[in-house]
């Protein structure tokens, strides 16, 4: 079969399958992640098996460290995409929840109510615990799913599919509402973003260059999972103390994730006073600062910061600094640089504050807090399934709520509109 | 100079216009609407002119009736318009509220607030009070709008909106917040669906060609405002009377708006019951009957309805009508056939009512009452600028809620993350 058509066989498939999953009990569905966490369990030896597959044919393309760790599963890892399925399961069913609700003049019940989005597509890359995490996402919300992974990781995700969907086959829901894409040819994407007939979302969860891919073809509505340029921006007004500990914590406590600083702004005025003690720390925390000529002037012998770098997402030890002569400027900068993700104010002024809340652009404005804590666990959302960088539907983490859309329930007795 | 710069030009100045626009007052804004109303006002005979201009070309040209009436101006109608604007500017403001607060264990307060989406892109057909409608929504949930009109419509959208410019340029808000596509080239609105790093959301509203085009070719998000092919399903448990005003209210009261009934589906055991009584009425109201084979068996001499008809979204006297054996079937035939619009079920069974609420997939979804209710005003909303017929962000009437995204504003003290 070409890729064609089995990518529309699959969405077919999908489509019908959630038609059955929309109605499908919260005992039901939990009784499925149950069974999966177990499934992964059992085949956990297995999943390993395949994954050493899969991490031999990426040392061979000399894929970068960073790539390989990505991709590799072992026992702890196994461990923790058993535990998300668990947490996941324990969340409460968000389908069928009335959200708002309303009795007309004419005695109309209005109600709006939380159903499943329909087949979501998510396209990602090498990372196999996704694939799991995805799956409970999905199934727990009762949408159906299509993933396609990157190929690299081809061999993990199918052994981790697998046992899902053998676990799966033991409930009523069918097991055609998750699907892997196991073709290796490039235009199944291609084909998958074209069928809006079946599929309701795309999620594309990756680097600049597959999110641009998706984008540019797609027919279905897409949310983007896409970088974070995310700003510390130091007032003149900040306790400078609380700056240190904030910008701290953004750019080292987890340098390779999305809501990590990249960017950190000064106020002139209290540039020479907090500059040298943080590019200190920085330094021995082993980070690399790139500055603006003001920055240079205070912290000697540092590389200069390009145009390129205020819009550098670096995903590692690595920091642009910049200081600015006005909270409209640390503003501004934002807006333009930034991936309106996670930006951040340090200060103690009460105006400065609400100020930069209103006028940051991004999905979470912080006020005295890193920019670390965007993410579903830390907002309270119980688990997310990735952070939109986008503005409609879902902004910022994106759990189970995100994963519904809504329908308006009207009850009457015989109205008809005059 | 040429359309994609113009275009470009235009999309620049709406987003740099959004940024103010976002933190102007309510009073503010309710000023600015004010004031457009009376410049409608005062601009009427002037409108009414240009509207002329636009009537004798479309006449010329040989348009339809049916469109020189939608293209068509009077007094009546620019009151309309007027008093739009007005109820628009009584609705309480939404930008700003929190829609959501936690506090987390760390401290942290995590609100959810509704904000601007920024710049929408308004794409439409002839019907030049849209012109106002939507930049009277747009203003007052803060967003920035392009609107690209019908060219038939251009002298009387440029009227409209030179007395709407007018009465921005006398607030403090940037007259660039609201702007009119005046090229008729019909690349302007490929031009326009390309510019995503200005325009947030697109929305089309006009017929399948329109709403295929944008579709196909936008890189922006868009949220349709598609077709209505609404059912009325009259069950085997119907009150037979209810069932029937029901229907000639879908079908009659209004029948060139979306949503007004296109197919009537009636379960076998009551159809010899129910059928010949409305079928003379529908008749009588001058209503073209094209049935399946088992309703021309009750119905004689009627047309037959064929596959296309199931699909068609008449806006006229015309009505499909068939007989199905089980509410599955009308289910299934709502689901394939529909638009996601509006259905209806007429039932005294619960679980019926239940099974059809659940399992119809479309924005709004009745029982015991007409279609014809899926309206924002109707829904106690104020005001709409449309009725989406897709799933993400908003679904079924958008009104001014609809018209925002939110942002996560997280304030702390000095919180960094473990």
């Amino acid at each position: 079969m070409n890729v064609k058509k089995e990518i529309l066989k699959m969405a077919e498939a999908a489509k019908r399958a959630s038609f059955s999953l929309g109605s499908a009990s919260s005992l039901e569905k939990d009784r499925a992640i149950t069974l999966m966490a177990k499934n992964i369990k059992k085949g956990a030896s297995r999943i390993l098996g395949a994954n050493k597959k899969d991490i031999k044919a990426a040392e061979k393309k000399k894929m970068k460290p960073a790539f390989i760790d990505r991709l590799t599963l072992n026992a702890r890892r196994i461990d923790g995409m058993i535990s998300s399925l668990e947490e996941v399961r324990k969340l409460d069913d968000v389908v069928g929840q009335i959200i708002q609700a309303r009795r007309r003049p004419n005695g109309l019940l209005i109600a709006k109510m939380r159903v499943p989005i329909g087949v979501i597509g998510i396209i990602y890359e090498a990372r196999p615990n996704v694939t799991s995490d995805c799956i409970g996402l999905c199934l727990k919300s009762a949408n159906s799913v299509i993933l396609k992974g990157g190929s690299e990781a081809l061999y993990s995700n199918i052994a981790i599919f697998e046992c899902l969907r053998s676990a799966l086959a033991k409930t009523s829901i069918p097991v055609d509402a998750i699907q892997l894409v196991t073709s290796k040819e490039r235009s199944a994407v291609r084909e998958l973003l074209k069928l809006n007939a079946y599929i309701d979302l795309i999620m594309p969860r990756g680097g600049e260059s597959l999110i641009k891919e998706v984008t540019e073809n797609s027919r279905i509505p897409v949310i983007k999972h896409y970088k974070g340029v995310c700003h510390v921006y130091v007032d003149e007004y900040a306790d400078l103390n609380m700056a240190h500990k904030i910008a701290m914590n953004a750019k080292v406590q987890r340098p390779a994730v999305c809501n990590a600083m990249e960017t950190l702004l000064v106020h002139e005025d209290v540039a020479a006073r907090f500059l040298p003690a943080i590019g200190r720390d920085l330094s021995n925390a082993g980070v690399e600062i790139r500055g603006c000529r003001k920055t240079k002037v205070i912290l000697k012998g540092i590389k200069s910061a390009t145009e390129d770098d205020w819009y550098t997402e670096y995903l590692d030890l690595i920091l642009a600094v910049k200081v600015v002569s006005s909270l409209d400027e640390a503003i501004a900068h934002i807006n333009k640089y930034g991936s309106n993700h996670s930006d951040a104010i340090v200060s103690e002024n009460y105006a400065n504050a609400v100020s930069f809340l209103g006028r940051v652009d991004s999905a979470c404005v912080y006020v005295n807090a890193s920019t670390r804590f965007t993410d579903g666990y830390e907002f309270g959302m119980g688990a997310e399934i990735g952070i939109s960088t986008d503005k409609l539907h879902a902004r910022g983490p994106m759990g189970l709520e995100e994963l519904t859309t809504y329908k308006y329930v009207i009850l009457g007795n015989g109205q008809v509109r005059a």
